[in-house]
């Protein structure tokens, strides 16, 4: 029994309040049990350098976590001048996953920046990002959609991303701060609808791992994913399809 | 009448969630109508170093805004590697503030950090950012007495804050964006339960204004603030006295 | 009495030196008694970003300290990399205040920089840097129209600033160093000719204060921004109307 | 076939110049075919914050790629002022690898840092980065044995790094900069002798890809990682065990 | 004959006030002509990490330009972030000319910060920040003897620096802006008071040099330094000796 | 006799390999002694600003030194976010020497790069890096001229640099980092194949030096720099001429 008396294989309490924000485009505040994430998706009608005048678009993330969602007070970014390398390392992931989301190259020469603001850190919160990241875009894109900018919404797949570990020799799912802190091994799992993968990323903390704990794990990524896309369709429900 | 219908001498509807962060020593998300800061009081056991050594304690505060809080997005400046002289300038109005609710010198050696992050902005930011650092700090402060880190609550006044302004020749308390965006003047004012000023920031936008302007903008000021500490003081009921 | 002799509503010893600068448009170095700032007026054929293409002109301010203008070496903004957050704060509100001075939509799409350099700083260096702003603002207009740029100067109020402060609790024109170290409320009051007001700024230092003490104080203002207006009006002589 | 001739199944030609520089602990030229990385250990008598006064040691690790590394010149990141998210999120995968491959808590209150300087790109400079500092940081631990610093080299595993991806379908061992620009998914694993996984990071480029892809694609990575074990067995010979 | 009337080997009018600055240990107004810069010595009971515990001291040099010294006016440093390479450039080529004039090792431990801003400038800047600052220095080092901090200054030699440079085929003493931006070739010399170099940058601008053409230069240049040696002596009369 | 056995007038062993680099227009590894650096050239078709539209070219330098380069690890200057002013110092005499080489205005619109990155140093690194620019530089624009990009190569002089100093009372060429480290006086000289002077910096470390110090080590510096460009033209046979 997990010390929040979930089993091995559950998620914790998943909340999403879709357009939270009143001015953004698309917009949600996700919440995987006391992990807090407030994603919003911003439409800007320029896009990098290394893609202007090719009528195609970009999908970007930034990340941040305000400095007391933490048990600790973190310093704030913005004060020491620099991003750490967690937060960069954060970031990117976000971004390549939210771009097998949706097309970008349908998008026009625009860029849409996801923003990912940790209120409150539990664990799992670049997972909880890429959950509430792929509900703010679809937001957006449905907005643009309505505004005449799209004909249609460039979408691409569902995507969710959970976190999975190995703690006390076990494989659970939806890892809070404390499992996360003592974990042997932790996955981080995006998946889109297809039950394919988007991206993986394991550690080991302790030691290495074996081919079958990482089989038990993505099992139960899996299994977690199909409900997260699950709470995302009926979010979404008339937006896509 | 105003857009939003309120009368010259009225503020917007105020909300306050007190301990809205699991982590912080004192926390709350403050709102003056959709104008949203979450305020939080962190406890760390230093201060800067030209106090080190003297048994005494500090207050500082740190202001934000995450990216999507306003009509359109603002750089994040973790990203932009420095904070804008706006960031700057509220920041210091809110440390400077503070010190005067409590004394510092009997903190003992330790900074108390209040955070004001943005999350939805609509006019008024630093103002609704001082009125909830005050009750951020003042549940931290009482959290230090429960866990007899402190012994009294070093206490000194109530402070809350409010903008006013001349909008089309007419003064009016607590301006929202809309309204700051086309008011001849502005001021922000910084007021103690006594009836005094803390600080008194009043800027012309368009014109010069009149010592009878002032005279009346402080005049709302005072009565706005009169409601503000009304509320302090139904969320801190028992701390305080 | 004062220790430098004064009476509570008397200015320091005003020294200006128009011109004192040969590549500049326009600038002065002026003396507060042991404050001097050497300001400049430098006109730029490029506004900001936001003004692009509207054929209108900005203003615009920035404020240093030689290292060792003061009593201690202060380090040097450029070797840390970033400016303090005071810096900030007195270079936006020089900005603001020279903005009022001149129309700044008549420059044609022009940048003038004003910049406020201390040379050696006794207090009110903010204040002696916006009355110096002034007059080599109005030497650079004046120089701009004898060059032909501009056909008129796009003048719009005299504008000058003092310092003002309770200090062993009675009220006190232009502060020393070491008045403003131990002054119980500290006002910077930028005024125009017509005995309006550009821009207050009050800050308790020790105790919140009450408005008859703020109006001791901005009486006490006004009559320090006249004097210092007619100095501006002798050096200025032939140049404004 | 590949265009250099490989089978799917094959590394490119490995070379490994031990003891590449004079000054350091420990290093080496690593080349896996045209990608050429320096690796070089150095120890250094003092810890992270975090661990001050434990008497536990710490591994950490720095990426750098010369501007003309690359097809096109890529900024110096010292001219720039900041490393891209890309070199923050390989030095970390770097710096998590080396503390699996030593006891650091053995290494007392010291770091061993890994700096990786590509000196040439042809895809894969992660996988030869780890691969290298390997072999660097086990001549350093050698060296460090031997001058009686420590009593026994604190080994815990072989590890090495190779990438593999889906090309044309067709999942294929290290990829080369040309096929690497193509690849539908690209996987950078690191292992340790025992056949057990350090790291596992897997991007879909085009498509998110199926668990089939993955396995194969992990079938390889193993397969290349026991040769690459070899060799750094080959060059350590006498040192471990 | 030159443009302003000199001959070949003749200085600009050197003018120092010493004492210019009323807080700093030692400081001097110095001009070479149109070049005004303002040298302050501080004194800092701290020295550099590589000294610490020693009982040694530390000479170090700032240099900076205000924005509208110069014709055009040039970005504040402190608000790039970063000094530019030719300050850089400039500031140790000062502080190693200070370090020939005085013994570091009988300051104690202490640093003396020699800060050169430069007023106004018309070529010779960094010429006219060493012949200053060694005035500077003397008299803050003479400062320190009277308060008792030294018991003697530890005096090496006078230091003074001019610049020459080949401008129209002819060789030529102390350059203004406008001789110095059609120089062939330009010279920087630091010579002590026994005719000895302290240091030699010579650059040619336009084509290479030949040793009859830098032997011509040395000449003059020693010529001017003597010269600029005597204004110190005037200066210093009592201090030294 | 010196401590690795050269005569007072000997250069150490100097190795070049020529197109060190597979991606570089123009590269070379340059070897004096156990002094390495990397250097290469790249071709950019941009200038900087202040040569946009003169159909003019440019050549700039960079140099940098991997971290272990040296005898102890020097950090990272990516990481600190800001180059060493003595990096500065050297890559803008480098950046000088290359633009005496050839004929920046014909190289049409054009910026060719010179990176310099130190792999081991042992005193001398920034004449190697001239040294060897000069051979990168002239291979990048043969590469050019056979890619019809030049009709001819611009060439203006070889270039090659030495260090030389008095250690221990003697001249000496081409200082290891032994003798540098104790040099009374150090000098690097720039010079072209018509023997005369590019740069001269003379640097005294203990005691200023006299003109026969100098022109001793001149002499010394000019039959080094012979043997250099015998090397120079040795490498680059039948690039020019």
């Amino acid at each position: 029994m997990r010390s929040d008396g979930r089993l091995f294989n559950e998620l914790r309490k998943i909340t999403v309040t879709p357009n939270y924000l009143k001015h953004a485009e698309g917009s949600c505040l996700i919440e995987f049990g006391d992990t807090k994430v407030l994603c919003s998706a911003s439409v800007d009608n320029v896009v990098p350098q290394f893609l202007k005048g090719q009528g195609k678009g970009w999908v970007s993330s930034e990340y941040g976590m305000i400095p007391r969602s933490c048990l600790v007070r973190v310093p704030r970014e913005a004060t020491k001048g620099q991003k750490t390398g967690r937060t960069h390392e954060i970031q990117r992931l976000i971004g390549r996953s939210m771009r097998m989301a949706c097309d970008v190259d349908a998008l026009g020469e625009r860029t849409i920046w996801l923003d990912c603001d940790v209120i409150q850190a539990d664990g799992g919160t670049r997972c909880a990002s890429i959950t509430g990241s792929f509900i703010a875009l679809m937001l957006a894109l449905e907005k643009m959609r309505k505004d005449k900018i799209l004909k249609t919404i460039p979408f691409k797949s569902f995507i969710s991303a959970v976190s999975v570990g190995m703690v006390d020799g076990e494989p659970r799912l939806d890892l809070s701060y404390e499992e996360d802190s003592k974990a042997e091994v932790d996955f981080n799992v995006v998946m889109s609808d297809a039950k394919k993968f988007v991206e993986i990323q394991g550690t080991s903390e302790a030691e290495p791992f074996s081919r079958q704990d990482m089989d038990a794990m993505l099992d139960l990524a899996r299994r977690g994913i199909e409900e997260l896309i699950k709470i995302q369709e009926g979010i979404l429900g008339g937006v896509i399809k």
